[in-house]
């Protein structure tokens, strides 16, 4: 399962959603307001002047700015409050990886972490795979479906720096192609500092290794992660890399393979895996990792890019490319340690 | 955390310690048997024939063969039992990552799958990590401190094949530097399927995970991981993968990057990534992490080299080295995910 999932929504949507609009005009009574600029905090959950509507529940959805009653003209792309903004003593900040998306496969920590949260901050599909045991103690959850992790995570931000402490959520691991390195970015921008809202990561389980369990052993040696989303990096350095490796004997797990608008970025990458390793080489592919629709495959790498066209292969899917070493054995891909040519077993 | 601290035990452990002796000769009555050729299942917990001790506490040490009443001369480096020997039903086998050490960095996943095990195995390092609270409900704890994975894997297996459920452990996840691919490796050698003994991976947290999240948010992009371990691969092979990924654009974090036999590897890895990286790209080492004696600290790669022999670095340390983008921003190493040139924030 990909932690990257928004590269397609961050293409819808270049506003920030009006949702960390901390422009003056948008101040009203404290009642209403749980970020920005204003830094009178409020037990009132029922609203936000966010443009995403929140509550305790998790399953509240946004309207990006659509239906904001901020009129501040809130689509700009540069960073709203500053640091001088707010007065109040600034709560914690923490990322939290929920590993593949079900509850048991979440740690301990990461459980303590949201339980102790005020509020926790995140992508409605990761929101909703938290029990609600967990969501019920929050103070507040904000959540959208659709605007991308820039005005999620400013958002969070703003909510520290404004005294709660707050949660921010992904799937997989919070290094992993998600959330820890831009929380770090945009807290910089607000000339904020990362000990000033104690900033911490608990980590998850990544995509690579939840989807990698399903499918056998297929990882085991020196591993590479590839990410085709050409979103934030340019295709032509995506081809460099996927050159490197694939003409070294690592196992490449690729995030993000393969989109509506982003066809060719995967044929490109297919066409690149097959200059260097054979047309038989494993090639795992999971979608779902863990839910009720998981679908695992394994296949080779010939027959790849044709899968680009069927459901299994979407933006979510994560995809395992064995070594030359790799093979299959009882439905399962197994990379070996090496230990074979060492011992007679 | 390194999921590989055991490869310098390898070089010391040519033999399989006598864990998994099958040879006729050692049979005796069924009490004393708990794997292997016997096939009469015990619930005498006192003593294994495999010559090494196991109780259900979880602070047994073992002998690696020296002080077994098993005179068979199990020195010998092939598969002890395979499929043939064995009259039980399986029981199920399944891998489970421990993640980074400490019982809250365990998934939910985890903790239930020790739970259900009638057995459980491992490097006596990683059982001693797991709560008493678990390891109190296995019918037995087989854990070695000295012999190598391949014995304990064997082990585990033929208790397996044994109708018992086993559980074996390790630090981390086990498809990173770890048993999942010796453990299907090993069945095949037994003439055993996967299936058979219904093998299942647990996923946990890796290290170059655990290890980021100490560091702040190094890793967030493409990244590699390299273990400088040439127990099983060839130096020169890590060496052409070193320059493959070095002179992209991955954060490349090294596993088992220094033992006292090893120095040279990790001497030629610096001298590599020099080639290809400015001296003041960010580097981030953590050992022990989530321990009480963890050190973190985050230097540059100039000074790298020389940290080699410092207390920081040994067999269990990991190392992210950064990207020609990641900085060091309040005592944290940040790669950026690249939102910066689209946003302005």
């Amino acid at each position: 399962m990909s932690t990257d999932t928004n590269a397609d929504a961050d293409d819808e949507s270049t506003s920030k959603c009006g949702a960390s609009s901390t422009d003056t005009e948008t101040e009203t009574s404290s009642s209403e307001s749980k970020c920005g600029a204003s830094s009178n905090e409020t037990d009132d959950s029922s609203s936000t002047k966010c443009g995403a509507s929140s509550s305790s529940d998790s399953s509240s959805s946004s309207s990006c700015g659509a239906s904001s009653s901020d009129d501040s003209g809130s689509n700009e792309k540069e960073v709203g409050a500053t640091i001088e903004d707010f007065d109040a003593e600034p709560g914690q900040l923490i990322a939290v990886g929920l590993g593949p998306g079900h509850p048991e496969g979440m740690t301990e920590r990461a459980k303590d972490a949201l339980l102790e949260a005020d509020h926790i901050v995140g992508y409605t599909t990761y929101i909703e795979l938290i029990p609600d045991e967990i969501t019920d103690e929050a103070e507040d959850i904000y959540d959208t479906p659709m605007c991308g992790e820039v005005s999620r995570t400013e958002e969070s931000i703003d909510r520290a720096l404004a005294g709660n402490d707050v949660a921010i959520v992904g799937s997989g691991d919070p290094n992993v192609y998600a959330l820890a390195g831009l929380a770090l970015e945009i807290l910089e921008s607000k000339g904020a500092t990362a000990s000033m809202v104690d900033f911490e990561v608990v980590p998850g389980v990544p995509a690579a290794q939840s989807c990698g369990a399903r499918l056998g052993a297929p990882l085991v040696n020196d591993t590479v992660s590839v990410s085709l989303s050409d979103h934030l990096v340019p295709m032509p350095e995506i081809e460099s890399r996927l050159h490197s490796v694939a003409s070294e004997n690592f196992t490449i797990t690729i995030y993000n393979p393969w989109s509506r608008k982003r066809r060719e970025n995967f044929q490109k990458a297919c066409e690149i895996l097959l200059t260097h390793r054979d047309p038989d080489t494993p090639v795992g592919i999971v979608h779902g990792a863990g839910r009720e629709d998981e679908q695992v495959m394994i296949t080779e790498l010939e027959e790849l890019e044709e899968l680009g066209e069927s459901e299994i292969i979407d933006m979510t899917t994560t995809i395992v490319v064995g070594t030359e070493d790799t093979y299959v054995w009882d439905d399962r891909m197994v990379t070996p340690r090496g230990y074979e040519t060492k011992y007679d077993y």
